[in-house]
Parts: C-alpha cells; structure tokens; sequence
C-alpha cells in the first residue's frame, strides 16, 4: 500500500500548536488526493467574472458580454485556466460567470492592468447596457487554502494552474478534515473577525459598488461531474442524489445569511459556446470556516446531501464514475476585491447589505 | 439567555494543551444538559453484573440470579442506584445484566468484598448451574468520562449518583464534541496502546476467565426513552428511528471487530419484576475513542441513525418527549476488571480473543 501523504504539502507544514482531528495512524476508507503547485507559488487569484441579465431577451447580450470576458482571458498574463458557468438567482436573474486561475498574483494585476480589460470594466458603457457585471477577485496565498479530488487523473478550478497531485492524502472522511487541510489550521483557529462593508457606491441597480471583505472570510467551490456516469449510477445521481444537492443549494441562497453564508450559487458548467456540460458546482462565501463547517455537519439540508452520498457510493460499492472536488479558502482582508456594477443587491457579497 | 456552562466542570478545568472544535462564540442551536457530581467526587464506579443463559427454558433459573445479585446491592455500602436490561446476542443467548454505579471506589470495594457477595461469585457452584456470569466493572476517575442529558429534569445511570446538574452546555450538536466534553481532552489525545489480552483461564465455556483492559479502551453506553412519546412522536420512534437504530446497532454487534468495536448489546430495560420498560440502550466497548468518532461519523450505519435522529426532530420542530442520554468514558487500564464465568467466547470482551 502506497504510504499516505499530508494534504499539507510538505514545504508548508510547520511545528504545529493545534492538533488534526485524527491520530497519526488514521487511514481513510477510500482514496482522494489534493493539487500540489510548484513551491515557487506562493499566492493564486480565483476570479470570478459575472455577467447578470434578466429575461431571455437579454440572453443574447449576456452571452456576447461573457464571451468579450474570456476572450480577454487570451492576453497577456491571463489566467491559466478558465471555467464557463451560469445560474438562475432567487431574484430570476440569469448570472453567467467566467471562473478564471491565476498562480501569480503579479501576473493578475498586469492582466488586469491591461488597457483593453481595464478600460472596458471602467467604461461608463457598463453601467447603461442593461446587464450587470460583477468581479469577485479572491487571492489566498497557499497557506490559506486546499483543495480535493476522489480522482487522481483529472483536474478542476485552482487544480488545473497548480498542475501537480499528492499521493492519496491521510486527511480526508472525517469532519474536520476540509480544516485539517488548511496548512494555517497547524496554528491558527482561522476565526473571522470584522464584517463586510460597502466601501464605495451603494447596493442598488445602477451602481458601481466595492465590497471590502473582512479577516477569515471562507468561500467553497465543490462540484461534480456526471459526464462519465451510465446505467443505475447515472439513475442514482439524477434522480437521487443531484435533487437532494439542489435543496440544500437553495436553502444555502433563500436563507444561507441566518446562519452565516452570504452567498451561494448552485452552477452549470457551459462549453466555450454556451452550451451545457454534464458539471455544476455549488459556490458560496461565508462569514468563517466555522460556520461553513456547522453547515456541513449539522444543518438538516447538508446531513441530507451527505447521507444520500453515502448511500450512493454503498449503492455502487465505492466505485464511481461520478467525479465530485473542491477547493475552500479562508481568506484575509487583503486577500478579497469585490466589485458590482448595476447588479442588483442580493448579488454575492452585495446579499444582506442593503439597508 | 442563560449563559452557556462548560461540559468540564469547573474544578476539572485546566490550561489547555489542545483545542476544543469549536470557537468560544459557538452557541448550540438546541439545549443538553451534563451530570456534575460533588467535587468530593474523584472516581465513579460503573458495574455490570451479567446472567447469561439458553432457551426458555433457563429463564427462571437466569431471572434469579439477576434477582439474586440485585438484591445484594442493598448490603452495606452497595451502589447509588441500578438498573436491569436484558438483550439477546448474537449466538442466541438471553443476557441480564444489572449496572450498578458507585461514587466511591472504595465503598465498591468493600462493598465487594463483603462475604455474601464475594463468596458466591468466588464458589465453584457458579460454573455448574448452567448459567454464565460476568462483572465488567470501569471505573473511571472524574477526569475519564463525560455525560450528555436531553432533558435536564430526569437522569439516566451514572448521572443518577452524580445527583447535580450543569447549565446548559456549549460543547454538543458538533461532531467531536464527546470528546471535548471528557477533561482530559484539555491536555491528552487520550489514544489507545496495548491490546487486550486474557490473564487468567480461557474464553470458552466452562471457564473462570479473566482479561486486561488496555490504555485509553474506551466504552459508552447510550440511551432512549420513550415512555411519554404519544401519537406521532411515539410512531415516528417505533417505526421510523427504532429500526435503523437496530440496523446499527446488530453492525457493531456483529461486524464491529473489523473498526475497532469489541462488543455492542443493544439492551431492553427491565422493570424489578423482569418485564420490559419503555427504555433502551446501547452499550459498547471500543479499541478507542477515535474508533468511536470514526464510527458514528462516518459510518453508513450511524450515519443513517443520526440522519434519521435528524429527520425525526425536524418533523416534531425540535418539540421531543422522547428522552436521550448518553455516558462515554475513556479508561486507564487500571480503571477496568473483566471476569466472566462459563461464559460463551463471544461475550462482552472476550469476543474476538479465542484463536
């Protein structure tokens, strides 16, 4: 048996002052690995660029707006990977984002520097064109992040730029592991501190308006791919599995705020011409790992999605075809830049602020 | 709001070494309650005093001998309280078992070595009457265990010679929190070394046998009442909950060897007259703590019995007549005395140590 790696790569472990949840001869029931990037990367840039549109008359619009985006992408110092998605929000709005990774923040900034980015995100033109735009700009140095797999051979989201894989890693299937994964829980409980606050503009349509995130802000993006599924599986994941995920999605964006997510939105992958994938992803922001975690481990909406996973993969005897991942990042101040430009106010971080 | 206790009694707390899951903030979303005994209190005894027998026909034969050993526990310097239970295991056999509880190890110890009881366990009748007995008697000290009440007006076992009771608590309603609840987990990892082993006779019938304890074996016993459950409550408990709690509870029974639990007897209570009361319990004996943890976490058995649980007190909006409880302690090798008498190699800790 091939010895088990720590999620923490190895030039990020430290002498710890709090202990992992497990003991030290902990060996998980099934396999799943972390990205490992370069040690010469010391801080990525997860970006979230939206596009927001209300009806199928605007579709169009949005869609041209999306593709302008990642076009942008193809520049000098864009990103190293990029991701099309869409979801319908609470309000009924269409959001399309562009998900884009960078393993260089320097090489963000010039990218976003750049004058046919820069000029185009601060042209007037944004605010009267009948859509809305968003930028989310999450930037954790590796010490603030982790990231997940039950497949060793393919990646997805920061994956894809770090390039390199772990050997199947010792702290996973168990509650606490997402933690134990973060190389800053070795000494730091990561609580948050501080709140979000609008630091320019005003949450309303026809505006533009900066959110400042505060201290320990976590964010999760964990997805799933039923590409590969067939047969009773593919039944499993569609029709049991998928709607119970899909409640708990909505309980987290109707009523996410009373117990600390901010924001959640459950995406459908497009292709490169905005056609549907057979991937989504459940994105949300939350105001700590803690309460992400009680979420998870707690609330009656995530104890149904876990409890249908396990019965799906005791239902398939631990051998999917299902492909499911996920990178979490507790984030410092420093480490957020959030934008919105005519959204409306439940939009992202903007959720909640509005008087 | 009235403020939030410790699950550690105040006297028992220490300067920390290791860190509870959860943050100081953290509020439970529902009540529970912890026993607390005078400080006076080092050390608790927990005994149980097994008859074990075959078929129908042994009934009264057993029934006395349970009747007989609870009627020695009104001899000076006998146990706070008691109760009876009664299961069938695994290979078929009828167990009694009276749990007798003690706030004093010393008093256990004379009350032990009084005549009457001393010289009827010692007499070489007890190998002869077609019956087994056994005494797994824990004693752990005060720093050892940890108690957990869903009500704060009625206590179960240990708590009842506890005899007071915490504020509401703030370590519950999280996973790890049974382990943030025993006061040694301020400074320990309380993690299992050495392996059981018998040090007198052979597991197998005909036998007086006795077998060793090993560091940090820890046992718990968990309970449900659901005498005054009524209407949908009492259906959703019999139909609904009770069922895959069994499911679980014949796994451990049966295939817990294999992760770390060496018994489990999901036992009946009894009233003094031998019929059944509307109470039950799990009793069990684990390599370790973290065995436990891993178990109910992540196990499908336990994880359906905790989405069940779930289930069951979001459809009566958290408003339960049913009564839950649980004792959980974490022994020193010192802390444990294992003897069975004609017994079958499937008993208690004997399980698994046959060749």
């Amino acid at each position: 048996m091939e010895t088990l790696d720590s999620a923490i790569a190895e030039h990020l472990r430290c002498p710890r002052t709090r202990h992992r949840r497990v003991e030290d001869d902990y060996a998980p029931p099934y396999p799943a690995w972390s990205a490992r990037a370069a040690t010469s990367v010391e801080q990525v840039v997860m970006g979230y660029f939206g596009v927001q549109s209300r009806g199928p008359q605007m579709q169009g619009r949005a869609c041209a707006a999306l593709m302008k985006i990642a076009a942008g992408f193809a520049l000098a110092d864009g990103p190293g990977h990029h991701d099309l998605a869409h979801y319908v929000d609470a309000e009924g709005f269409d959001n399309m984002i562009a998900i884009a990774y960078w393993d260089d923040p320097a090489a963000h900034a010039r990218w976003s520097a750049t004058p046919q980015v820069d000029a185009w995100w601060q042209a007037d033109e944004r605010l009267h064109e009948g859509l809305g735009y968003f930028r989310e700009i999450v930037s954790p140095r590796v010490e603030h992040y982790e990231t997940l797999f039950n497949t060793p051979d393919r990646f997805e989201g920061v994956g894809v730029v770090m390039g390199g894989l772990s050997a199947p890693l010792q702290e996973h299937a168990y509650w606490g592991s997402m933690r134990d994964r973060i190389p800053l829980s070795q000494t730091d409980a990561m609580s948050a501190s501080g709140a979000r606050r609008v630091i320019a503009g005003a949450p309303a349509p026809g505006q533009r308006v900066q959110v400042a995130g505060h201290e320990n802000l976590a964010v999760i993006r964990s997805g799933q791919e039923w590409t590969e599924t067939t047969g009773q599986e593919r039944k499993l994941y569609l029709e049991e599995m998928e709607p119970v995920l899909r409640e708990g999605m909505e309980f987290l964006r109707d009523q996410g705020l009373a117990i600390g997510c901010y924001s959640n939105r459950y995406m459908n992958h497009l292709d490169a011409s905005g056609a549907p994938l057979q991937k989504s992803f459940g994105l949300s922001y939350w105001h700590s790992l803690a309460d992400m975690e009680r979420w998870a481990e707690s609330h009656p909406t995530h104890v149904a999605i876990f409890g249908g996973f396990m019965r799906y993969v005791q239902a398939l005897d631990f051998q999917l075809q299902l492909r499911v991942y996920h990178e979490v990042s507790v984030l410092k101040a420093d480490e957020q830049s959030y934008e919105y430009v005519n959204c409306h106010p439940g939009t992202g971080l903007l959720n909640g602020l509005a008087a």
